[in-house]
């Protein structure tokens, strides 16, 4: 099969992804063409802000504002989505699908909600979608989970997906910052949004969780199927005893089967401090994954930024490119895995750090254990310190044995009704 | 296109690695066959020792001694060699190729000595050459090299890719063992082999580099254009210093490239105790790409046994069977870029660690740091302990500034030929 002249691209959005992807379009071309077989031409781009086009050289005349023009156009063979957000950009994809276009995102909300309407598109309309920007930014993951690791059955990934939080957490631990003035910072350098909801939240990994979880264990899992909690409620001194007890804290990205059953969970952690993922620092983001052939395996990298990202979505296009020269038909597989469901929150099982206030009397810790031991909570270790004369308050940090979480919430609730207890600080889940 | 019924597999070898494939292939056949589209069949098995089909379960109807059997078999589809060493592993893949049929292998060395020879055979007869088990075992990075980071320009590759360089300089580093200790160590535990000389002179190490560098560069790379040197002349003392220092000791495959010049070579590094590589410790391997858009990956995990060799080898078949059920034609793309050439070891640049022992008397460092200006070579730090009053003799330890290998090396020449100085204990490269 000879190769086409050119593959013809339809860009939706030109922010700063889409100004990304276009610079490395325009300024490498050749490099492209004989890596994708094909010029790779910028047909039309879809954004409403006309003045963007200047910045990037953009002719003026492949601008609209109409998104019909684009999906209608014959000669399109692509659609690039970078616009974000869930709407108009989940119905935009899935027109395009239906148009017989191809169709590479960065869009992990929208992929983590519709990604199996969209797949089904794809494949009933005989064209390709790909997201691998949608996770983990230029790190390659989505094509290693579907195509390198195929052979593993993957029992478990363990992942920093959120620069974010992972750069806001950094902070905190090397120079006992709290919460939020860490976050100013980050704000400050712009590796946080003015409204940080989705990433301190850890509702922006939960969309990546769902993506790589639904692709590591054939399932599809959505977004309302992970559960999430973010890092607001941690504080410099849960750090200061992490550091303590031999421990780093991240936020992570937690998904495991065990035979028909998936947990699907993003909240702080307690990692121990000399495992790979504790030293990840910063804006870098890190995702291991254990299957049952290859161990191990950790992919790391910048997860985020115009550049990054562009390399993942330009290799998309390339890939898709290279699909339409050599003539390969290309359904894409969707689960096949049936009957897996994801374990509610409360019924998983970890070990805990709990971190309260308690007045400085004796049969305290009696007192909190006979609640624990009721609960079939174990305890694994006690810190108190020596406590402040002044305020007769003493500060307990307790470490269990691996426990049920709604024991532990439940012994937590009537744990803060005693009397001698002034306040459950905190409480953060421990992996080993 | 439908898919067929059956991919049918001739295998050769049925060594640790090979008896670990036949145990993927006959233990989860059902998943296999439901992500390659066709059931996977191992249709004749080329090996002397009839004996291993007992174990594996495989039936003995199926064994052959004869290569000619086998390749001229015309059901057989594709051609698993995990034979190992040069020859006639490299004669019979040539000779697979040239029969039509699909080649899988692990054979690092084959590959590196062969690559464009094989390659230019595969396309030729139209049929797909796969060797991702060759470097990092069940890592994935031969396909993210070649489809996922495609986009970018590669500039450097760091990696840690020989497994039982890297269990002995764990042991050295975290126990102060001497290097003669830590292989009996690493040959006891079944870490190195009887005869190390591959491993421990970092010629496997070459191998894999040169693998590497080929397809991130685009220019075929020979181990004997990889400059190699081992880690036995690294001492207990070196690893104490290394700490001091603020480093580790890793032995790093090194490609770089700059314009049309290239480097690659394999040798002892000092690295900042604080980068990820720092942190690979046993027989892990870990692999830093650095790339125009994507910035620095780093790709980790188990580099080598059967399971995880198995889990790319696995994959490799069923990317095969993929292509061969979705008509995909596929012909592998050669290097594009020419006139690329390999920068001899005596042009590099970059900094040294210098340990010798010398008389403790006046004016010795002046001496040295004499010579060492000559060449233009600039001192960043100096360590001299107090001396030992028995001997009289001092060891002074010296980092210095980036240097030009060749300056350095007649450096170290003329200084030996002091008459202050009793010996040149080590020297190891240094990078930032």
């Amino acid at each position: 099969m000879a190769a086409r002249k050119s593959i013809n691209i339809g860009l939706m959005g030109l922010g700063v992804i889409g100004g990304g992807v276009v610079k490395v379009l325009t300024g490498k071309p050749d490099t492209l063409a004989r890596e994708a077989g094909s010029k790779l031409v910028l047909k039309k781009v879809l954004e409403k802000d006309l003045a963007k086009h200047g910045a990037l050289g953009v002719d003026r005349a492949i601008f609209t504002t109409s998104f019909e023009e684009l999906v209608e156009n014959p000669e399109i063979d692509l659609v690039v989505e970078l616009m974000g957000g869930e709407h108009p950009a989940f119905e935009y994809m899935r027109e395009a699908l239906t148009h017989g276009k191809h169709v590479v995102t960065a869009n992990k909300e929208v992929m983590s909600k519709h990604w199996a309407e969209l797949l089904t598109a794809a494949r009933d309309h005989n064209v390709v979608l790909r997201y691998e920007a949608s996770v983990g930014g230029g790190i390659p993951l989505i094509a290693p989970f579907q195509e390198d690791l195929v052979a593993n059955d993957i029992s478990a990934i363990y992942a920093i997906v959120n620069g974010t939080t992972n750069y806001i957490l950094t902070r905190m631990a090397k120079e006992g910052l709290d919460f939020s003035v860490a976050l100013k910072n980050a704000q400050k350098l712009g590796y946080a949004e003015a409204n940080p909801t989705n990433d301190i939240e850890g509702i922006d990994a939960a969309y990546k969780l769902a993506i790589l979880t639904t692709i590591a264990f054939g399932t599809e899992v959505k977004p309302e199927n992970v559960y999430h909690e973010g890092i607001s409620r941690l504080q410099a001194r849960d750090f200061r005893y992490a550091r303590e007890l031999g421990y780093a804290i991240k936020l992570l990205a937690i998904a495991k089967r065990t035979g028909d059953s998936i947990e699907a969970r993003v909240h702080p952690v307690f990692i121990p401090e000399d495992s790979l993922l504790a030293k990840v620092d910063g804006v870098y983001n890190a995702i291991l994954v254990e299957g049952d052939l290859v161990g191990q395996v950790i992919f790391y990298g910048e997860g985020a930024g115009p550049r990054a990202t562009s390399s993942a979505v330009v290799s998309d296009i390339i890939k898709i490119a290279q699909d339409i020269n050599s003539g390969k038909s290309s359904a894409p597989r969707l689960p096949f895995a049936t009957g897996r469901t994801v374990m509610p929150m409360a019924e998983i099982k970890t070990r805990y750090y709990m971190r309260m206030s308690v007045a400085d009397q004796a049969g305290v810790l009696a007192q909190i254990s006979t609640i624990l031991g009721d609960h079939a909570i174990s305890i694994s270790s006690v810190i108190q310190k020596e406590t402040d004369p002044s305020t007769k308050i003493a500060e307990i940090v307790i470490m269990t044995h691996p426990a049920e979480e709604q024991a532990v919430q439940k012994a937590l609730k009537e744990t803060k009704h005693l009397g001698v207890v002034k306040e459950i600080s905190n409480f953060v889940r421990v992996e080993a």
